[in-house]
């Protein structure tokens, strides 16, 4: 089988450069267009990087030869279609800029996968958790049509910070089991914030109760990815209704999150709900993705976990690790969770997400 | 004024030390009595606690050449009364083993402020917050009747984790606006579980979820502390109906509790909650007992605060901070509170029990 | 007595921060003149630093009221002489601009203590630790006359992470054991790098082996502070001959070094070195300066200390904390040092030279 | 191939853990028997472990089920000795105790590696690193002669914290540079202390400069690994001269070791240093030892490397990485040096052993 190759806008970022890693060796890509600020184009790509590699595996020496290209120079990248299929976008600017460079790849005929929230909220453009709403795919036909783009289009992943609970709570709602009400405290990693990000100043020995834009977008997100299309638009789903807490503490990788949940009628008993996250499995299980872990949830027993630096590279950071799963004094359960912010969250979430769309012809 | 001797149980232990920390200077009470295991006893204090002394001041010459008494010789203890009028109880043992030692100081007519859990359930011994419930106090000539004691009793603090959150509730109750549930996520620092406590191998960059014993607790002690004395005991309170999820963060000191509440009928706004809490005063600032703090409660409009490193130290360290108050969207308000878990939660919140218990007129 | 007025330049960065900390309540200097980047100038100071204001004790409010200056609006600060008699400098800028500057304010008149190494190579610039070369004030006519500064002059404080273990260096040379040869490992904090400085996804859980250009200044400040004056310039002492290796530490305050060091012909014993460390004492502590400890070096037996966190606060962050002493299998002795850098090392160090500068009339 | 049986004796303790990890599908050993003391005797080894197990790859399912065996009842190993053909030592009990335990095994037939310094200076006994002296093995049947034992014997590894730096030492003797004076300076993270090991409360945004009796373990070993065999006895080398501080940091895993280095009279350019440990290849990768990494020895140029989080994992944590090589202003030239403390230092380096005695045939 031929690879389909594959571009990252943005590739010199802490993001950016865990695509380059998790890319390597992938059976369906092929990394051969990496594209940045201006001030890093030209630069072979192990150099463009030097001194601040993020991820813990070595840099693919075939990758580190690649010349970063302008990632504003659309043009050329059309021109090396052949080396770019489509993009992971992970550039770290403005909402607006993002916006506006990202549909310039989408219009040009490259589709876009994106890290971004720049277009998270856009009624046509769908926010993917492969396990939870494939069928959100569907409306890129739609949002080409309405944005009169060829071959190109822009889908998102979610904000890293929800992916711990939402998996758990679509698992419990396709058993039959909706979640009406959820109340979340998180604590979530530094590498969350991207390189340099947080200050070791700030955090060191501390927490910081707050993440700029975070709780908003934690509340506002899950109601699209639980969202029906209607007439080439997502509807935000009425449910669940949601109140999160976004605390920052020092943990480089793994975001944390402790959940009250409420049921509505239909109320499951603990040992059901373990049940039901032990035998979850959705798209990417039964069609196999290559990043897809066996079993998206685990549970475990030992009362002292999850644990960020000790479970968060289950299923090689694809797994949502969940446990003390026990009644909630004033709701109906409560349990924390945790999933690998970069991984599940971030760059594996993506290439989650362009496996699925792949295999369902989307890209090609 | 002649100051009271005053004894610590427990002297070489993480909280007996701040304990003698804190005395130092006290314009009431006289360090003049340390007791401990057997394996300290008969040493220098200063000799007992050398290479783990852990307050951030030197331990004072005088109280380091003190001898180091078997804290189970209560017998001693007895002869040296002109040393010891009470105690303060911070031994480190099973709390049946606690409970008896405690009883056994108790019936020798030496009161115990203790800060274990092995009485805080027993409902003719008070779990004292000076700001809160100082009418519990009230109860001491009960309980020394029902277990014929002449001059000792037992008081208690309540469990460190909790301090943060109640001052605040009871603010708000006081002033007319009960709060019916809350549900809490808290952030606690090591210096909870003493020292050696916990292993730095299991919190270096990592978030522990579970923190044994310690859910139940926080839990049930807020409706004792909330209470009403009924024929001689304490009966608890019908609410808040509290749900707590607690967790160990690598924190040295200070204890972050992120709260989401709900009100009865009465519902105050944003703004009267923070005027009800700026405004708040109680006994131990209307006497002006020296380790009050002006104002027990202190709002911080900040968005990214408290912190437990930047904040816990205000008052020296018996302010509760409290921070990022708005509403909640599933309850009716949400905020973040920090005590300072070695200050407020315990050694200071103790000595502050006994110069209530002084003013009062039950020790002297 | 009336207060000498004080500005500091690069007031809303953290070493800046901290002057404004420290000198709130000084007994001879009076903070009326804050100036900072064109960014920060027009605002009231307390809403300069809000949310990043850094230091543990609260802001003094009057401070607070200051509105900052451009600090590039050298003719205005003149206008405002009465507000500002000297400046501490602690701009966070490129070395050549940061030159240009303090140069402007001297020029202008206005004294400059600078904690930037811009001019601490310049032959007729002191680098003073007032412990160890207060005759090097005595170079400044020579610097003014050579620049033709009529009242205004540049003195620069030390790179922080060599103040460790200088000043014992010092005292043993004072007693007669000049020590020739170094080799120092250090530890520093995060702090020495300012705010936000290090990346906490650097430093969380691991060690950084380097800090650019922080070894070459090591090596290079000693030989000039121990130096002498010599026809109006100051020239470097022989020795010690040092070879530095820096690391960076997840801590927040206190840089520690390990210090291996070999006398010349004269070799105190172990109990003499201590004996002269205990005993020390300079001009700051003959002439009871305020910021001054009664003692700069402490030793400390017991032998795991000196520690950061335990020790960087003795003598109000003054006092150099020294441990570990004993034979050094190869050189002579070795011991370990500690003091806090962003107080002995920083702000506290330029506020004691500015005592110095006062009591020896340099500054009025 | 069949496998060779192999037990752990202090299976349930840290490095008795990371040993059941490694030994996870090993081309020759095969885990069948693991033993610790008789608290733990006769659970399943998943149970033994439960809530404390330390390695980041889960418990291999078969070895969970083995029942954890009395390791003081020898007799019983005997019997099951189609399960222990050999036994790896890491045991966590006082030095005599453990000596004790080991000859008994060793007198009944079954060869110790051991992790213990309790035999580390018997001069019979090797102190082995298959890179450095594969030829003191040789002295096992002198050994087995001197204490009258059949087919036992007893081997050990170094200290940790040495291993960063020895193995560079040693390629730079090879090649005809010998090291004659080293100053070393560690920073060693808190897994060398075991678990629980450290206390949080002790190290968290903190430095301990002091690890009891790690100083005289690292200045005596390496002369006696680089000792020569004389009628049976180890004699140890007359160099290097090594004086070394051991600091413990806020690190999980990973040594770090800053080095200043003096030659003998044939002084190496830095470029020849960093050739001969580029090239350096030793028995364990002529043989191609399943453990082995392909080159012992990896520098990186990168200035702000070795880092522990970052490279302490290369080569599966068996490679010992170096950086920073540069002169020294008073020794020959300085360099740091990281390994895995756990995996090099540990676990993984007392396989490596085995896999050179099986080789040598010692084992079988």
């Amino acid at each position: 089988m031929t690879k389909i190759p594959v571009g990252i806008l943005g590739a010199t970022g802490m993001v950016g450069q865990h695509y380059a890693a998790l890319l390597r060796d992938h059976p369906w890509f092929d990394l051969s267009f990496v594209a940045a600020s201006a001030r890093s184009a030209g630069q072979r790509y192990a150099d463009a990087v030097a001194g601040r590699w993020q991820p813990s595996t070595d840099l693919d020496a075939r990758v580190g030869e690649l010349v970063v290209e302008d990632a504003y120079d659309v043009g050329r990248a059309i021109k090396q279609r052949k080396k770019c299929a489509f993009v992971f976008s992970a550039v770290e600017m403005g909402l607006e800029e993002t916006a506006t460079l990202e549909c310039a790849y989408a219009e040009a005929g490259i589709p876009v996968i994106s890290n971004s929230s720049a277009h998270r909220f856009a009624s046509d453009v769908p926010v993917l958790i492969p396990e939870i709403n494939p069928r959100h795919a569907t409306i890129i036909p739609a949002q080409q049509k309405a944005r009169k783009w060829d071959k190109g289009f822009i889908v998102t992943k979610p904000n890293c910070s929800i992916q711990s609970y939402l998996i758990p709570i679509c698992a419990l709602a396709q058993a039959g089991f909706p979640v009406e009400r959820i109340i979340v405290t998180t604590m979530q990693a530094v590498s969350g914030a991207g390189h340099p990000g947080v200050s070791s100043l700030d955090i060191i020995g501390n927490v910081i109760p707050y993440i700029d834009g975070e709780e908003e977008k934690s509340e506002k997100e899950p109601l699209k990815i639980f969202g029906s299309i209607v007439n080439g638009k997502i509807v935000d789903a009425k449910n669940p209704n949601i109140s999160v807490t976004c605390n920052r503490v020092p943990v480089v990788d793994g975001h944390m999150a402790c959940v009250n949940m409420e049921f509505g009628k239909k109320k499951p008993s603990i040992d059901i709900i373990k049940e039901i996250w032990a035998s979850f499995k959705a798209l990417p299980q039964a069609e196999n993705f290559p990043s897809a872990p066996a079993r998206p949830i685990v549970y475990v027993e030992d009362a002292n976990r999850p644990q960020p630096r000790k479970d968060r590279d289950k299923g090689k950071g694809m797994i949502i690790t969940v446990g003390r799963l026990r009644p909630c004094n004033l709701l109906d359960a409560r349990f924390t969770a945790l999933s690998h912010n970069i991984i599940r969250g971030a760059a594996g979430g993506g290439i989650l997400s362009a496996e699925m769309l792949k295999h369902l012809g989307y890209i090609s």
